[in-house]
């Protein structure tokens, strides 16, 4: 899965135990992207593992995934790349390939999703470092003890509701999270939390979006005599149950599965759908276009 | 799959090669249905071959089809069943089991579902016979012609309208049309024929309902960003795609695939979902529950 | 979900609030079976409230699941059956509907089998009662621990092999096990407790059987170039990876899957089938019919 | 879509309007594979419109398919190519992007492929040209007549069986086909027009292999109770159903599903599998990776 943007002076690869990198851009369409940043990328003698990208013919941007080797320190690659970046006037993400993000996880009292995460993170296929799970209620304390992560009990009232909010953005600050996922979290975060985090929230929806938006999705699929339940995994942004998809799953119910049902065998879609989410956007493979999300598979 | 209900008195069971037949039911909820249905059926000697039931606890309705097989007459059966219909306040069908219903298809330019629904027919898995396909244009014309069914041209312009739905009327009644089936036909049926046909019209609508009612469903999901298609057939009643639901399917897309993709895509998923649903319904296996089905797969 | 079997003689349905009960049978096809059956349950004024019947034309032979409510105890129901069920040569399986059945586990290090059969058990989605887990190592004690299941770790050497099968025995008798459940146990189970628990355990095998049986199949299955791999949970018999199929799923890979990715991917679906085939074997939804099931979903 | 490979010297990108075409190449991974292939098309002041690439950790061989645009002439872009692919020892494949390949179908009695395949080509769907179809029996050739296909019946018996191959080749041979497609053939292809269209003959084999192979797969997986049964579009080799794996596809099935059943059902995935089979072919996205494929989907 080695090829190399670059062929150093002397005609050597790029040793292919170099740390590797994820590059995600976007740009305005035009001539000449690829070539411009795979020669940056030529300047700091990376080899290029992988690659994908996406003109979206809608929008009339460009989204590219590149993931790469190279020795060359962080500093030297940013160097390298801005004025390319200037020139396209485009937005980009660089991480090491390795790296775990830092995620905070909302949960109310069902653990399905929590579990989900929880496990798949200890047994590395998830690779993210749950740094704290905080939760309305304190049900689940147990569960994130039992997989060594701090839990915080928010409670959240009409009352306390400025309060919890504001607790939960210092969390978020103290914390250095750089993704907050819904786990079935019931509530809805302030605007501020928003905006802080915008791009950055991902809430795993219970129905298969954009139909039974709101409260209670499995009944009103119920009452609708669907033969198909699914979920979904979108960003969060103001506008409810309105943020960009990006993913979705969905399983075959019949007349004789009741409201009660569905909400069973909707929790193994949940959980999955989730947890490939939060898996896609935390290496990178997911892009925003406009409200709607290139998914690098 | 020979059960029988009856034990004849001289203890034989009813011979296999009798005919078959099947009975569907429904009827408020309460005591003793099946064991007084089966007691009717004991009378005639049936042998029960495949039998399911459902008691919907949101409309206290009760629903059963049984197949079975009897040597008498079908006027000694109706009569056999009549005090038990009368007692339960039941609706039923009784249809032989091979019967293959008068099917009339109304198609526009697209001939993916006819094309399927055809060459079904003409290969015996599904047991309908098709009458006659009728167009408001007439693309479709050489494709009935090739399977031997007689084409009708009736255009619909806002100033035939009327006499359209006149001529289609006249149509399903002097061609004794038992279903009609819109293949993607473009256009909406008129009150009247909806009432006449109230729960023999199945539509196949490109979407996965209830998201992306109305015209180009398909442009619609992809202006959402959705990651999964879908198509489903339902009922037609006065009130536009909020029919009772037959089947549904879906496929997965991705961000590269264009709305004109999703059209294509789409027709595979529509012409094997509308070809269930009408094979379904033929074979007495959709049972309406107010706005729902019942649907014994 | 209530049809009466029986009309009392005051003509008063049985109680919706007496104890429902399920009864699996199966015996020679024939004549009569559901109404001497179902006469059997009016003598004890059962509701029937589920019913599923097939005819296997291979076998010959009949299978039967009721669910129904009666206040009748057990051994009135038992002594009403007793003389059809003779007659009919029928073997048949009689439990309270609300029963937990006591299910040991046997594992090995991999976890995600455990960790979904448990969380399930504890949300009431699985209705089992884990009473013991047993490892050949002992990794996945604290998960047992953290669900409150006593964990016994035996482990087998070519040296312990036969002692630790025979604790295994006395642990599956002390602990009055109904079913064992082989949730990726990497040790093939001794031709004794095969013969004493036969139909009574379930092994998860990591491949769309009949492809790809023996060791590891994820890396036969890579090897090949398959498209999809699968899961699969069938009864354990004395002929290894042949026993009868209870239920499979699969999932789409590509050519970029690494044998590896098959490992990760595959433990969403193992874990998904092994509790579903665990949750119908418990709800006596699974009938054998010679080396296949009959699965009464 | 547009993304130049390439900046002229003016600077301006070059034409949309410019034919598209195709390159799908193979060669031994190593270093600086894209930086040398994307610098040939600079020379040719090619826009690159689609990319895709993949190393292959097991052969150590590195795949690329590159769609782009220029005015260049085909011998331009060749010349452009060759000390590129010298240097690689790269096998290439270079094609218009709207060229319709030429395709021979061979079918027995079963049309269901054979109808989806016509049906999809006249859609415009499936970029192909069907130059002919041949059947060992002749009860597709009206199908064939129906949409403009030439029908050659070539009878296979033991006797004539050199004979038929000898015409079978012949015919391959006048009208320059590039692609054979097997639509439920149910005869052997000669080792001799293996060998001449080696990579360019697909079958669809009736089971989701490598389960089943070999006769009657339905009946195979009948017998074996499987709970989903599926399909397989394989490149052909002297191997019988040891092709290399283009697509597959599978579908759910129960115990009350009998093998006929099983064959009805089946026909839906076979047709759909091997439309996209051959698609994906025509549009050089399937590359050959040894006994396995890599697909560009």
């Amino acid at each position: 899965m080695t090829d190399s943007a670059s062929v150093s002076q002397t005609g050597a690869p790029a040793h292919s135990d170099s740390p590797e990198w994820v590059l995600s851009l976007s740009c305005p369409d035009g001539a000449g992207i690829v070539h411009a940043v795979s020669g940056a990328l030529v300047d700091v003698e990376a080899s290029i593992t992988e690659s994908q990208q996406f003109g979206s013919p809608d929008s009339r941007r460009f989204f590219l995934r590149l993931q790469f080797r190279t020795a060359a320190p962080e500093e030297v690659i940013r160097e390298a790349l801005a004025p390319v970046v200037r020139r396209l006037g485009a937005d980009i993400e660089l991480h090491p390939a390795v790296r775990r993000q830092r995620v905070l996880i909302l949960v109310s009292k069902a653990g399905h999703c929590l579990n989900t995460l929880l496990f798949q993170q200890r047994g590395g296929q998830l690779p993210i470092e749950v740094v704290g799970v905080v939760g309305n209620h304190d049900d689940l304390a147990p569960m994130a003890e039992f997989y060594g992560v701090p839990f915080h009990h928010i409670p959240v009232t009409p009352e306390t509701k400025a309060d919890a909010e504001a607790t939960l953005l210092d969390l978020v600050r103290d914390l250095h999270v750089e993704l907050v996922v819904l786990a079935r979290y019931m509530q809805i975060l302030s605007p501020e939390l928003c905006e802080v985090m915008r791009g950055r929230v991902i809430n795993i929806h219970h129905s298969f979006l954009p139909s039974f938006k709101g409260a209670k999705p499995y009944h009103q699929a119920h009452d609708r005599g669907v033969k198909i339940i699914g979920a979904t995994a979108h960003y969060v942004t103001s506008d409810l149950d309105e943020g960009p998809i990006i993913e979705q799953d969905v399983e075959r119910v019949t007349h004789a599965d009741s409201a009660r049902d569905f909400v069973h065998m909707g929790q193994e879609i949940e959980a999955s759908v989730l947890a490939r989410a939060v898996k896609w956007h935390t290496q990178g493979r997911v892009l925003l276009d406009g409200h709607r999300t290139v998914v690098f598979r």
